[in-house]
């Protein structure tokens, strides 16, 4: 590793020897601190320094032990004491010119990487070369460099994972069978016919009519009346505008494809959009969206992904009291309009939806307290499924949430507990959008202390804090209990009828539409 | 205007000669055709033409009646049809090289204006010349030159209007006094203090916690049981993404600077999120937000600003019978979650919001019967503020939204009916973003035909198809009735108590918040 110390002022003669003492005392236990007893050769060596001008150029060797970068910081230190208190410079900053950074990865990739902030990435067999040049004190402090390594080693483990790298395994099935469905086929294009929804010019968003409506509330009354309300949570409403910091924090960054982004406008200035308004009025429709782009700023927030994110957000940097939430942890709902998602193609039917409707529980408490929650959760909605809906369904075991919802991969058998269950409810057919005969309705999560720590919220006595949160979806509820009962609301459960009253609202008669 | 006509084909001699017979014996006609009697003179005239290769060059100079683009097409179509029938010709397009227009204002501009697609605008006194070049056929089919100066009038009509060009005037007062009200100052502070709101890192949005949520559902439910279904309404959930095409037909370009846009990923292909995900991993915190941008495709959406767009969309190209809508109008309500503003500088209490609840009531059906729909929403809106709230407020007629939602000005008196109301609380104090002791908590508008037209339904007898809007803020109406009736629940109203039940929920403790 090549690099300098930027000092204050130039280093007279007398200073360089002074430095050249110093070194001689002090250089080798900095180089070597931290390695193991017997190990010491393979700790970090100083090559070579240069002084010129109010630049002190140093060259860094390190081996296993002392990576070359803290060896660096190291000196940079003890120099700044050094030449602060006998000579008055300071060290104004460091800078790393070049790094050659070589590591042995566990098996030899199938194909090569590439990584941010790299030079260059080299393989030869298992070994790996990386150049990095020109990084700065905040690259150094932050730690890029064994960052950087650790981002290789990960993409090479993802290459030995086939697909998403999720695991599955069935914990119950009920096997109610399929055959006593009312509906054989997808509802989808039966509600566009009767009028129950309308298309609109947007992927995976629909204008939802009276009698969709009335049966899409009656759903998360349901959800409120049967699991929020007994299990004692308490409604919140939480934004839908997830800043980036929160983003961050709640490490969507890696699954930043699949969110949708907002942007406001560069300025509320109605002058700098007069161009665009005279495309508009000009040509009589709308403008090209590169157009548009050019007027906006770049994204401010992601539309709520998960719906849970201003949760953990609420707790940032705050400090709870595990005795008391023991007692009475902190469970909340939210049902505070829809929420968004960029799904991959093929999003045909009303089973998979850009924009759609979630009810949605976040706890905080103790780790045991927050299973048994989940659990509980897990269980009525279960037999809402199963007595109400009266539906052949499946729950498995799955990826962690929480890491999934970061793009990250978990092996099998991780941890003594689930961490997610999701109940998936089958079908008597394909779905519009996917392959498989059944469809994903809620799910149920502890995400173990994984959000306090990224949300820096902790207890009083520094106990583990966990949270977890459940997903239950009204709009994939409605779907389902269509394909089990149909649209004819006179065969419906009173269950469900007792939220909706006498008779279905109609939709709007037009003399055009609905078709059928 | 110098412009060419390109042919399928070099013209023969025998065609140039053909041209020339046929424009001797029609040119005049398809020139003059449409101006007044006597007024031939100020028509257009051809000035020159020219065969070179396959491209027919003209020269056309027009006076006040018939523009030069119009003629120019007319004598294209004209010149298609011989040319096709006689020599087996086809005209391939057609494009205006130059295009020097030049009218009259009615008053001499305060200040040059430009306008977009003009190569240059020259005032002299209430005299203009603007410069048009290279114009294709989607221009002069649309008629861009007319728009380009009907643009360039508006813009010089703007600079003798004060202010954004509203007018206000009172209709009707309730003097009952601020004083009596429980609260003096802004309940921003208090309810952060007491934990019912928590600060969120994006202005104008607020983690909202159980006892405002629940105040805030009270206000929604008061709404729903005095407002909506005793006037039939039936509830409907609209999206909140309005693709371009919709916010084009709302005519939302023209207030572009305040809305918030939304863009999807480039892809949902996880390669190309690659190095942001490594810049996220190596430096631990979020992105820049330009490299977030550059993997964003242009804005695809505008998140909802006004709630209604979706509702005029579910009539687009539609036809409705207006002696079914006279005896059932459409009625709709949606409260299907927050919508979204851009607001100004200075949103820092709970009044102004970018993001916000609001319940929005659209309706459809004739002139009278959508002016007596807004009346009653107004008159049973009036009632909650007047008996339930016990506010002091005002009713004004003020500029018709859609016009104000376009970007557009209104002059008083326009018509012979009220196209909208504002109903504002009087506060006893300076809301915390503006300079007002006042606060406007709903609206209420008819808006003729505008949106019939713009969205293109119409009736199957072709008479008015009127819409009509309305919008009631549970946030505002929260915000204002702490103001009337403070953080007490004990002392509230029993009509929204009977919405919370015995007591209100709690804000979560932390031993860190809330502060009070």
């Amino acid at each position: 590793m090549r690099g300098y110390f930027e000092l204050s002022d130039v280093l007279s003669d007398d200073a360089v020897g002074g430095v050249r003492r110093f070194l001689g005392e002090i250089g080798d236990a900095v180089f070597k601190k931290g390695a193991p007893r017997g190990k010491e050769d393979e700790a970090a060596r100083l090559i070579s320094w240069d002084v010129r001008g109010n630049r002190f150029y140093v060259e860094v060797e390190s081996g296993r032990y002392v990576r070359a970068h803290v060896a660096f910081v190291r000196l940079r230190n003890a120099l700044a004491e050094f030449l602060g208190s006998r000579f008055g410079l300071g060290v104004r900053g460091s800078r790393v010119e070049e790094y050659v950074l070589e590591f042995e990865l566990d098996r030899e990739p199938l194909e090569p990487v590439n990584v941010l902030f790299a030079k260059d990435v080299r393989f030869d067999g298992r070994k790996v070369t990386i150049l990095l040049e020109d990084l700065d004190d905040v690259a150094l402090e932050r730690n890029y460099p064994d960052r950087i390594i650790g981002r290789v080693r990960e993409k090479v483990a993802r290459q030995f994972v086939s697909g998403k790298g999720e695991f599955t395994r069935v914990v119950r099935r009920s096997n109610k069978g399929v055959e006593r469905y009312v509906l054989k086929e997808d509802p989808t294009d039966l509600a566009i016919r009767f009028g129950w929804v309308k298309e609109y010019p947007a992927t995976g968003v629909w204008q939802i009519m009276p009698p969709m409506a009335a049966l899409i509330r009656a759903m998360e009354k349901l959800i409120v009346d049967e699991v929020a309300k007994p299990l004692g949570f308490q409604e919140v409403m939480m934004p839908r505008l997830i800043p980036l910091e929160v983003e961050y924090r709640k490490g969507h960054f890696g699954i930043a494809n699949e969110i949708i982004w907002a942007c406001p406008p560069v300025s509320r200035d109605p002058k700098d959009f007069e161009d665009l308004v005279d495309y508009v009025e000009i040509t009589g429709g709308p403008p090209p969206a590169e157009f548009l782009r050019e007027k906006l700023r770049p994204p401010l927030y992601g539309l709520s992904y998960a719906q849970c994110e201003p949760f953990y957000e609420m707790f940032h940097r705050e400090t709870v009291d595990l005795d008391a939430l023991e007692e009475e942890p902190i469970k909340f709902y939210d049902r505070n309009g829809p929420t968004y998602r960029w799904e991959s193609g093929g999003v045909r039917g009303l089973e998979r939806l850009n924009e759609f409707h979630r009810v949605e529980f976040v706890f905080l408490s103790t780790p045991r307290k927050c299973i048994e929650i989940r659990d509980s959760i897990l269980e009525r909605t279960e037999r809402i499924v199963d007595e109400v809906f009266d539906l052949e369904y499946r729950v498995d075991a799955t990826t962690a949430v929480y890491l999934e919802h970061a793009g990250k991969m978990e092996e099998e058998g991780g941890g003594d507990f689930v961490k997610t269950y999701d109940l998936t409810a089958i079908l008597p057919f394909q779905t519009k959008s996917r392959p498989e005969a059944e469809l994903e309705i809620a799910s149920f999560h502890v995400h173990t202390d994984f959000y306090a720590k990224r949300f820096h919220f902790r207890d009083k006595k520094r106990r583990t804090v966990f949270t977890g949160c459940a997903g239950l979806g009204p709009s994939r509820f409605a779907y389902v209990f269509l394909v089990r009962y149909g649209f004819d609301f006179e065969n419906w459960p009173n269950e469900i009828k007792k939220y909706i009253g006498e008779k279905l609202p109609e939709p709007p008669r037009m003399l055009t539409w609905p078709k059928g």
